[in-house]
């Protein structure tokens, strides 16, 4: 065995034992000490380096942990036989991870800076923050533990009284599951359905692809049912199979359309009837703008055939993640065992923020001012449209929600078109996504006007339909 | 058609409208009304009532929109046929939804009143707050977009320089995913691996059950493979097939095993061999109580064959659900394409909040600060265990992380030593849950040591060996 003689340095920023460990890990990797040959032992090579023995005990601590040597009680420690890949060893893995990582250029906040159209009167955040500091303050204990797996009792109670008092929703807290997106929840939704013995799903079409998705990854048959004025066509489900549907009767996305209550009546006729569940995605039925709103299915339904999805997305502010499904008892009861399977996605945080922020009063006061603020602005949308666009922009539905659909004449592609709305910082969605249609001489768009302040949208609009305009 | 003579209440605090659209959904309820028949026009209506047009305007509109009526162009209003489920209408259907829902008597914020040890010195909350508060101060117009599907950029970036300078991983931040919670990635991981054609995955054994639970609800075959002191046993490893294997090398779970550096490589080249993957979760490397971390797999591989795991649970506070993969350059590159597939699951506020705390070195800090305490804490708990407890519970690895498996002597279950700790507010886990084995007249426990406060160690302790002496 070759000497150890380490050439170490008292003043360099590496800790002696560090630079030991170093050294003798080279003469293992370059074979200067050899497999099974035994090393000095820890007293020994103290007094022959002049170091202290607590120096040579962390060094052989790390060459131990990391298996480049190993020790036999009663006998010392010796070199470890490492074969597999040993040529393959770069001269900078171990320590020296100082060498900076070559990052992109770009400043890591630059997407701050985009050229969108912010809303800001959407949303107050100091109401908000004064929340979210109660809970750090005040249950900061509470986040030292890892959140209920379906969701804070503390805001499962508050969205038990919510969904009653706003949508007829029947359901006590032990109903309700809470997940980080609708995509989330269906995850969940999923495994229950799959252990009821359901392996097909019924969709609208168009429809809202994410949830489709989930619903493929789990290897559902999905099958896709077109959506008129009323809703899906119910005579077109499957018959006389145990299925789910999944529908968005109260604001259907992306038409808007709403189910009437008699077709309610029926979609429920046909769960009864087939021993099948529906999925009832309310998504922002909060957000309607006239009369009261429709009572949901699940508060018409009494045989246990309805999930009831909602979720804060558009009634709090959009990057907020916090959804949730109320079951129905017997599919509560299947989920009860395999809930701790499952780990919550949503942040305890502002799950205990939201419950505050419910408890106060404060939810249902954003909500009206919202419901205000969204009406005007598609008030003002719809006269612009009809002073300026009117030729060959079209709306195709606008009585609910935070964005229209609108019809566009145009030689020009979908895709084309929502570029250049984006080169403008407005946003749209090209229909063709959701239903895999081709583009025609005439597109359907989602245009999310909500995004845009109330003062602004007039001049934006102009700049877009001057924009589209050309060449249309 | 029964005459429309509602008796409508001046004083009453429903408006009149709403009163009027409930007497007429009544009328053609209990088939007073009678399906097809013309409703009298809006002006006729408003005339024989003595109401304004708009209150009767607004109570079509909503029959409307319900369903119950319909509209003929230049005809006027007329009433649905509404067949399905009419005799299980409730009556409290409708608008009526201010009779309080039943709701179960006990307080929602008593789960914040369990007796549980927490150590509030184990995260400083008051910086976080301050970070957050910049996020929701500076930064609250982002908030009003839907966060990154594949993370914040901020984060990301900080990420990709923590886990080069802390675990010898190199990345660009294009090669990270985040979302809030291991299951919730492992979720994403696996949808790349069966577009890479893979079905097959081993797991570790005993190891980290809530990641079996996602190969398992997506169809994944899985092989168990027992873990010795050196990690997961490779040569038990599948061959001749394209696989995948997860394995959390550097602290295994729950048994704190460390494979060696020869292991390390063999595990490297059983990959290469047969074109497989390993995921190596790295979930709290950063809490090992001495010498440098181990250098991660990821860093040691050049071909990209490992998926690397990260997770800031156990170094910032449990309940925040932060957790990210880094993916070799090949597999990033099908991720990109159906990355708009997924939505976020991690709250954007605690991204950004995250990235502002990283980017002040407050994140170093703290591991630092944790590293010390915890280190502590299981010198205190190894002492006490010494000195009270070695006739029969032994500790079994004890060289990082934030907890320890102790093997306990005893006739009592696994489940009933828990239980006896839990009544004392101690956190522990059978790992039977993990393995499935069978119960002996030895169990091994997880010991989440970490939860008490240093001062309060021995008293804690003392009194669970006292309780679970008694009849061992």
């Amino acid at each position: 065995m070759k000497a150890i003689i380490p050439n170490l340095q008292n003043n360099s920023s590496a800790p002696l034992y560090l630079q030991l460990y170093h050294y003798m890990k080279t003469a293992i990797l370059d074979g200067s000490i050899l497999p099974m040959e035994k090393l000095p032992s820890l007293r020994g090579l103290s007094q022959s380096l002049d170091l202290s023995l607590t120096t040579i005990e962390l060094a052989y601590n790390q060459l131990l942990v990391e298996g480049y040597i190993y020790s036999k009680p009663q006998s010392g420690y010796f070199v470890n036989k490492i074969s597999a890949g040993m040529g393959s060893v770069r001269k900078d893995e171990g320590a020296d991870f100082q060498k900076p990582v070559r990052l992109p250029e770009a400043d890591p906040f630059s997407d701050f800076e985009k050229n969108e159209y912010f809303d800001v009167s959407c949303f107050d955040f100091v109401k908000w923050k004064k929340c979210i500091n109660q809970v750090l303050t005040e249950y900061s204990h509470l986040l030292l533990r890892e959140g209920d797996s379906q969701g804070e009792m503390a805001l499962r109670h508050e969205i038990s009284k919510y969904v009653y008092q706003s949508r007829g929703v029947t359901c006590t807290p032990d109903q309700i599951v809470i997940g980080a997106g609708t995509q989330q929840i269906m995850g969940q939704l999923c495994t229950i359905l799959i252990k009821m013995g359901m392996k097909h799903v019924t969709v609208e079409e168009p429809g809202y692809l994410p949830v489709r998705n989930i619903f493929r990854d789990r290897d559902f048959a999905i099958t896709s049912v077109p959506v008129g004025k009323e809703g899906i066509s119910i005579s077109r489900l499957p018959a006389n199979i145990s299925s789910a549907v999944y529908v968005s009767p109260s604001n259907q996305f992306p038409t808007g359309y709403v189910m009437p209550i008699g077709k309610r009546y029926e979609l429920l006729g046909w769960a009864m009837k087939n021993d099948s569940i529906i999925i009832e995605d309310d998504y922002d039925s909060e957000l309607r703008y006239f009369g009261k709103p429709i009572p949901s299915l699940q508060g018409l339904d009494h045989n246990q055939r309805v999930v009831y999805l909602g979720s804060f997305s558009t009634t709090l502010f959009p990057s907020i993640k916090i959804s949730y499904m109320v079951l129905p008892p017997n599919m509560a009861a299947i989920f009860d065992p395999i809930r701790g399977d499952y780990t919550q996605t949503c942040s305890k945080t502002e799950q205990l923020t939201l419950a505050i922020y419910m408890s106060k009063g404060l939810y249902q006061t954003n909500i009206k001012k919202l419901r205000t603020l969204y009406s005007q602005k598609l008030q003002t949308v719809l006269s612009v449209l009809s002073k300026w666009g009117a030729d060959f922009i079209r709306p195709v539905n606008s009585s609910s929600g935070i964005n229209m659909l609108i019809s566009v004449r145009s030689k020009k592609s979908s895709a084309r078109l929502c570029q250049e709305a984006d080169e403008l910082g407005i946003s749209t969605l090209p229909v063709t996504t959701f239903t895999g249609a081709a583009a025609e001489s005439t597109a359907t768009l989602i245009f999310n006007y909500n995004q845009i302040p109330i003062d602004r949208i007039e001049a934006a609009l102009r700049g877009l339909i001057e924009k589209w305009k050309h060449d249309a």
